[in-house]
C-alpha cells in the first residue's frame, strides 16, 4: 500500500497508526480511528483498511468529516467519525481510472484505497471520485444502560495489550462515581477503588481509571485485568452507585 | 538501521515494508519481496535483511533489477526477483570504506546494508561499491507439477496471519478451475468451490480464491483454513480436475 | 502521538525505533534506547516512552546528553544514556502551556512528551521547558561480579526474539574468553565454543558469540537458546576460566 502511495505521490509523509486492529474486527477498528484521527493535522487523509467483505459489492468510500478526509469500505468503521463530526459528506467511489489495475479481489487496500489517497494527496478534489450518497453504513456502538435503580449496566469493549479492560462508560454515564461510593462488577472482580494513575492500586489490585480515550477502564498495577478478573471482550459490566 | 540511514542521508524517506517475515525462513523472505517491491516508485532501494547466515562468508550484494535496487545477503532471499525481471545485475559490495565501523559479526543490516544503501541513496553510483559477479546464489521456488492424469500437485507456501493457506499454484496452472469443475485436497479438506472474495464462503467453510499476490489461496471466512483443514507450510496440495 | 507530533511540525520526521519493549520492564527499555541512540543523526529528538508510573509525581524531564535530545519520564529509562554520555543536562518539564490540553492521567507520551518534542523540533530552546535538576532517578544496570577465583558472575538480562540471551558480560569482563580455554553455565547448558557467527555452530549446538550490542551472547543456530538452555530473563550466567 505504501508502494502504491509513493509512486502516485513521492512526497507524501505516510504513517502508519495501527497494525494491531484485531483480524475482522469492525468495532476495534472503529474505536481505533475515532480515538486517533482528531490529534493528526486538518486534511490529514486516513486510509482504514478493517474489511471482512473485502471483494463483496461492499462500496469503496470516501469520507471527508470535519477536517479530515477518510478512505475506507462502506462497512461501518467509520461509525464513531461521523458520531463525532456535525459536518460528514460520504462519496461513492466509482472512478475507477484512479484505481491500480488490476484491481485484485482481496487486497482492496492497495489497489483501489491507496491509489485514491494517493490522488487526493496530490489535491485531486473528492467530487473526481464519486458521488455523494446518505445510506451509507453506521453502527451505532453499543451504550451502557440503566440497569436496576442506581445501577448502569455496560460492557469490555476491548482488552487492550496490558490487559486492561476498555468498557463503554463514560464519566457522563456516571458522574456520581467521581468523589462518591461506587462498586464495579465484572467477570469475578468487584472494584470499589478509582485511581488516577496505573501505579496508584496495590500490585495486583483491580481498579478503575478514566482512560486516554475518554472511556472507563478497569486495570491491574503491573498486572492482566483480563486474567485476575476472568474477563474479556463484551463481558457485562454493572456499576452500582452509593 | 533507520539511525545509520538518515546520518547518512537526512532526507531519504524509510519506509517498513514488513518485520513480520519468519525467522530465518528465506522463502518467506523471498516471497515478501517479490510480492512488494514492484509497487514502489522506480529508483527505490529495497534493503533485505532476511540473513541467517550473517557474519559467515556469504556475500553482501548490490542488485539492480529492472528499474529497483536491492541491497542484500547473497542467499537467495532474492530468487523470486531474479525470475521476475529481465535486466539483472549482482554487485559483490567489497568497498568497506562505506560501511559502519566497526562491523560487528552479528549484525551486517546495520552495519553494512544500511550504510550501502544510505550512500546509494544519495546518488552514488552502483559500480562504487564493488564488481558483478555471475555465480550469485538463487533457487528455485517450488513449482506445482502435473501428478496423475488430471492432476496438479503443489504446496503450502506459507500461512497468512488470518490463517490462509498461500499456495505455490498460479491461474495458469489450472486453467481448467476457472470455469470448470475440481476438486482441491490439502489437509483434511476437499474444496470444491472457487470464490471471488473471502466473504463469499459461508462461515467455517473452506474455499479456494485467487489472492492478491498471484497464488491460489485456501481460505475460511472469519476462520483460519489451517486450524479448518489442520495444514500447514509445506503441506501437499492437489488439484483434481473435471 | 505521530498526530499531536506532525500537529505542531508537519515537516518532522519521525522514526519508530522499537514498539516491542516489554511492558513495564524499565531494563529492557533503557537497553533499547541505550543500544539505539548513538546510530541517529545528531540533534536527534528521541522520545521515550516506557512509563509504568504515568499519571504518579514521577517528572517528564527533557535530557541533552551529548548531541541527543530525549524526553522521557524521570523513572530511570535514560540510565544507560547517562552512562554513556560525559555531558548530560536534565530539566523538568514543567511549561505546562506546551503540553495537549486536557493533559490525561494516562497518555503522557501523547499529551506531554509528544507536544514538547514537536516543539523542540522546531526549534524551540530547551530552557523554555523547564529547569535544570540534578537528582533525576538513576539506576545502575546489574553487572558481572567476579566469582570464586577465575569465575565470573552474570545474569541474562533480556531473551530476543530468536531466543538468545543477552548477557551482562562484556568482553572487557572476560578478555581470556577471546583465545583461552572457558566454560560458561546458563540454564542446564554448559558452552565451552565461542563463534562469531550465528550459523557457525551445529544446528541445536549452544554457543557463545559477541552481539551487536556489545554484549556477550548465549545462542543457538537455528533454534532457542532460551528452550535449549532452561534459561531466561534473570537467569545467572557463570563462566569459568581456563
Amino acid at each position: 500500500m505504501k508502494g502504491v502511495l509513493y509512486n502516485i505521490n513521492p512526497s507524501a509523509t505516510v504513517v502508519d497508526i495501527s497494525n494491531s486492529v484485531q483480524s475482522y474486527d469492525l468495532l476495534d477498528g472503529a474505536l481505533t480511528i475515532a480515538q486517533a484521527y482528531s490529534y493528526y493535522p486538518k486534511d490529514t487523509i486516513h486510509v482504514v483498511v478493517v474489511d471482512p467483505g473485502v471483494g463483496t459489492s461492499r462500496r469503496p468510500i470516501l469520507v471527508t468529516a470535519g477536517t479530515h478526509y477518510f478512505v475506507a469500505p462502506d462497512n461501518g468503521v467509520l461509525s464513531l467519525v461521523y458520531e463525532r463530526e456535525e459536518r460528514v459528506s460520504v462519496r461513492h467511489i466509482t472512478s475507477s481510472h484512479y484505481f491500480l489495475e488490476p484491481v485484485s479481489q482481496t487486497f482492496h487496500g492497495r489497489d483501489i484505497f491507496a491509489a485514491v489517497a494517493g490522488w487526493l494527496s496530490k489535491g485531486m478534489e473528492p467530487s473526481k471520485f464519486g458521488e455523494t450518497i446518505d445510506d451509507y453504513v453506521r453502527f451505532t456502538a453499543p451504550r451502557a444502560k440503566n440497569g436496576e435503580s442506581n445501577q448502569l449496566k455496560g460492557i469490555v469493549l476491548k482488552v487492550d495489550k496490558f490487559g486492561s479492560l476498555i468498557t463503554n462508560i463514560t464519566p457522563a454515564d456516571v458522574p456520581e462515581m467521581f468523589g462518591g461510593q461506587f462498586k464495579i462488577n465484572v467477570g469475578n472482580a468487584a472494584i470499589m477503588k478509582l485511581v488516577t494513575n496505573y501505579a496508584e492500586g496495590a500490585k495486583g489490585e483491580v481498579v478503575a481509571i478514566l482512560g486516554s480515550g475518554g472511556f472507563l477502564e478497569i486495570s491491574v498495577n503491573k498486572g492482566s485485568a483480563a486474567q485476575v478478573a476472568g474477563a474479556n471482550k463484551g463481558s457485562e459490566v454493572t456499576v452500582t452507585m452509593g
